[in-house]
């Protein structure tokens, strides 16, 4: 990116494209750059890294509002992942300078990461080499205040941008259910190693066939001081760094002592 | 898991649980433990961690052999992930000592990992405290060899067990497309930096609107030795230990200097 430049920002999500959380993330991001908008034309939560390959994408343009903005927003019929691919590959003029995905209804704190299509999208534009946050408030209402902590989601941004984050660098930022002036400030975390204990309610059709819905609790079994879990208790927006190189190195010498 | 009881062996995969891959693996595993298989009544591939949660899952017996499991066999209507939460929660007579997920119909080594339903599959049964090896041959062909690499297969989870592999570790064993007596042997490796760099065959529907099908090619940009890329052209069959804190945790200290 030349100095002078305003950054591309490619905005997309999981929620859809005319949910609120990313309509707020838009209006923030047309203060900082030049925004694009790839997002999944219905609700994808949950939908983790899935890719479409044994069907086919629609991605049409789409006029939602009237920021500038306004004229260069795509709704895709895919996945998260597939918002970002198809944006990289086939959308925009040139490769993005950021992508920022969310704001997400819902929390996707700790192990979250790992079923959230919010994440996984910054994630895929961190392997695509584009540095990449991911915003999620843990409040699922509909009617949620997504502009109780834009003064620090535009922070979070503007230092990326400065600090140049490098290639493939991905940021999960959760923000705290709670008032603008009770939003204490942003920590820098790891990831909490909690854990969802599920269970699935058990009901028959009208056939007479059993069917279930996922259901479930939340446990946090890890009391580090340095989670985000606990930053976000205490009421700071968490922001942990992202990689995904999924291998256990230190498991690696362990298994010298296995016979195969 | 008492010594003299056999091990209570989850089995599942992406590909759908009547396709050749799972079948192979269901008649290797009967042979070290008491099987169940819950796996996908349909073709999975490429869902990443996604799970169903705003909608039902069916999940039925199913009979499809007279293997010693027939009996002990459930075809669910969700995702490879789905399949482990469901089974570890509902359908297990008690927790698994082992979840083996595959034989996939294609490679998972590298970044393939991430959007791989068969990983996924065995990353959920880590999470929830399961050891799980995830196997996947690089022959996407529904006639694959999928015993040619019976031995090592059968050698890996027998050692997984005897080695007592801890809860939530996750193996990802990809096996090279060779005859059985050109497989070299098994190679403990770390996960290749390797990127698929996509593009989209763009075309038009009957009615003149646009659409995308995913292509791309594999492109292998990490020349280490330790590699699984490296390990599979060699002729070896690569085994990567798995984690899940996908905290980038040499970049919390670098943030400090960032303005929050």
């Amino acid at each position: 990116m030349k100095s002078k430049e305003k950054p591309l920002i490619l905005v997309t999500n999981d929620d859809g494209i005319t949910a609120p959380g990313v309509r707020a993330l838009i209006k923030m991001m047309n203060e900082i750059g030049e925004v694009y908008v790839v997002a999944p034309d219905s609700p994808q939560s949950g939908m983790g890294h899935a890719i479409t390959i044994n069907s086919t994408l629609f991605c049409e343009k789409i006029k939602i509002d009237d920021g500038p903005q306004s004229d260069r927003e795509w709704a895709c019929s895919g996945t998260p992942v597939d918002c970002v691919k198809l944006a990289i590959t086939r959308i925009l003029p040139r490769r993005p300078d950021l992508c920022v995905s969310g704001i997400n209804h819902g929390s996707n704190s700790s192990i979250n990461v790992i079923y959230s299509g919010t994440m996984s999208a910054a994630v895929e534009a961190g392997i695509e080499g584009v540095p990449a946050i991911g915003f999620s408030l843990c409040d699922f209402s509909y009617s949620a205040d997504f502009f109780a902590a834009e003064e620090q989601i535009k922070k979070i941004v503007r230092e990326s941008i400065d600090k140049q984050m490098p290639k493939g660098m991905v940021l999960n930022v959760n923000i705290p259910k709670l008032p603008k002036n009770e939003i204490k400030g942003i920590k820098v975390c790891r990831q909490a190693k909690a854990v969802w204990v599920e269970d699935y309610d058990e009901r028959k059709d009208p056939r007479g066939r059993t069917y279930y819905w996922l259901t479930g609790k939340f446990e946090n079994r890890d009391k580090g001081e340095d989670t985000d879990e606990r930053a976000l208790e205490e009421g700071h927006i968490s922001v942990v760094p992202i990689q995904y190189d999924m291998t256990a190195h230190h498991y690696i010498a362990q298994m010298n002592n296995w016979d195969l």
